[in-house]
């Protein structure tokens, strides 16, 4: 099994990695494919006159402020608009794509933090009427249904809360709980950077391979998202996942250049 | 097999709907869930700054004119917002809802009407970057699987042309086809109305039932979009539906009351 993440920002090459999940698909390949849609939702925020809100928590983890005017937007970009256009590239492709938030069959369910403390212009405050929650468990059975039938499950944030509601999570980690339920060969994640840079943001500083044994050691190198990325994927290898990839979604073959070990930074 | 279809109208009362399949799923019932949403895409548009443009064929069939943009804000309030709105309030009362387009798993495909003849202003003219469609098939096997996992499928356009593409087509249809497929025993569409009336707009003048033999004398009674539903109606009457009914979506138990002869116009 092969879990691919693509990122939410707007420099993804969206037809190259489409093209890629094809070749991919037409040889048989089990796959998942999952997406995010940050830096788009922000824009829409923009232009609904919404704009987006990062807040800090006090273990210094920034996450979107979601209100529930927010978490519908977030419905509106992620579920809507991205998933969407993804199947949409797909099928005209002729892989049948089925498109799927985490709520969907229950695939991804989490705690909803319904009380968040933060720190805000300096000062400390609990925040109540949010919509951010934590991954806790996937669950395969829809997954396995649509796997089994042909098809490609296109996966995409919110998940669901223990509630039933809908909550924002980070779909870095849906990718990684799909990866370690499936005892995933490869957790390929794509995104608008070359991998993981010794000097970020040199792009020519890339980290092309990393012992699984040595993560710990490359953790101080990761800047801003990555830190929480190689967290995750140092997590994913204890529990079972072969190789974790990070790597360029901005490429004409994203995915093929990382199944021919030519870009990225290989984690395994 | 059971198959419910509730408007885009912004009156719909969406938890009662809710409620209503939540009894019908638990007593066993089998259920398919079709939603619209022309009146909150109408609002998003207009608060994107593209507001909605309606365009009449030479047949006099009014449409909406879904330009690329068009389309993709139609993908994220049906898609996006509305369908995983469903989904939410179906999973908070335990429902085990998956939402779906018409676009995945291929189940409602169609014609892309890429040359559309118009009348606009009184002047005659061919609109050829239009992303409406037609629904011609639907494919009952995604859906099959899920029935028989226990899911509840809520399902919404767009559909799929046949060269993959995404396309705006008409909920009803896509409602009426699922229905034909599955030979369902009831069809009914709620919507912002009582039912077929008499003397539109005087809500005391509903028609309770019409035999399926007489639709034809009653369509002269039907104003503006009723018309295309009641004749959709005889058609799927005359393809193996058991009945259809039109009803009201805004009351406190809407599918109840149809279930019990209590509310809406009866065909069959």
């Amino acid at each position: 099994m092969l879990i691919v993440k693509a990122g939410g920002g707007t420099s993804i090459n969206m037809t190259a990695i489409a093209d890629d999940l094809q070749a991919l698909v037409a040889n048989g390949q089990r796959v998942l494919f999952v997406h995010g849609g940050a830096e788009h939702t922000n824009q829409i925020a923009q232009a609904l006159g919404h704009p987006p809100e990062f807040v800090t928590s006090e273990s210094g983890i920034t996450s979107r402020r979601t209100d529930r005017e927010t978490l519908e937007i977030f419905l509106m970009m992620y579920c809507g608009k991205l998933n969407k256009l993804w199947v949409e590239m797909l099928q005209v492709r002729d892989v049948n794509a089925v498109g799927l938030s985490g709520m969907d069959g229950r695939i991804v369910q989490g705690r909803r933090k319904d009380r968040i403390r933060v720190r805000r212009h300096g000062r400390r405050m609990v925040i109540r009427d949010d919509w951010t929650g934590s991954v806790e468990t996937v669950d395969a059975t829809l997954l396995d249904l649509l796997l089994d039938g042909g098809f490609l499950p296109v996966i995409t944030p919110p998940a669901l809360s223990h509630q039933g509601e809908a909550i924002n999570v980070d779909g870095d980690r849906i990718a990684a709980q799909l990866a370690v339920q499936y005892r995933a060969d490869q957790l390929i994640y794509l995104s608008d950077v070359p991998g993981l840079l010794r000097d970020y943001p040199d792009e020519e500083s890339l980290i092309a391979t990393i012992d699984r044994g040595r993560v710990d050691a490359f953790l101080e190198v990761a800047q801003g998202r990555m830190k929480r990325k190689v967290m995750g994927a140092a997590e994913a290898l204890e529990q079972g996942v072969g190789k974790v990839v990070f790597a360029d979604g901005r490429t004409s073959t994203p995915i093929r250049n990382v199944l021919d070990h030519a870009a990225g930074t290989h984690i395994g």
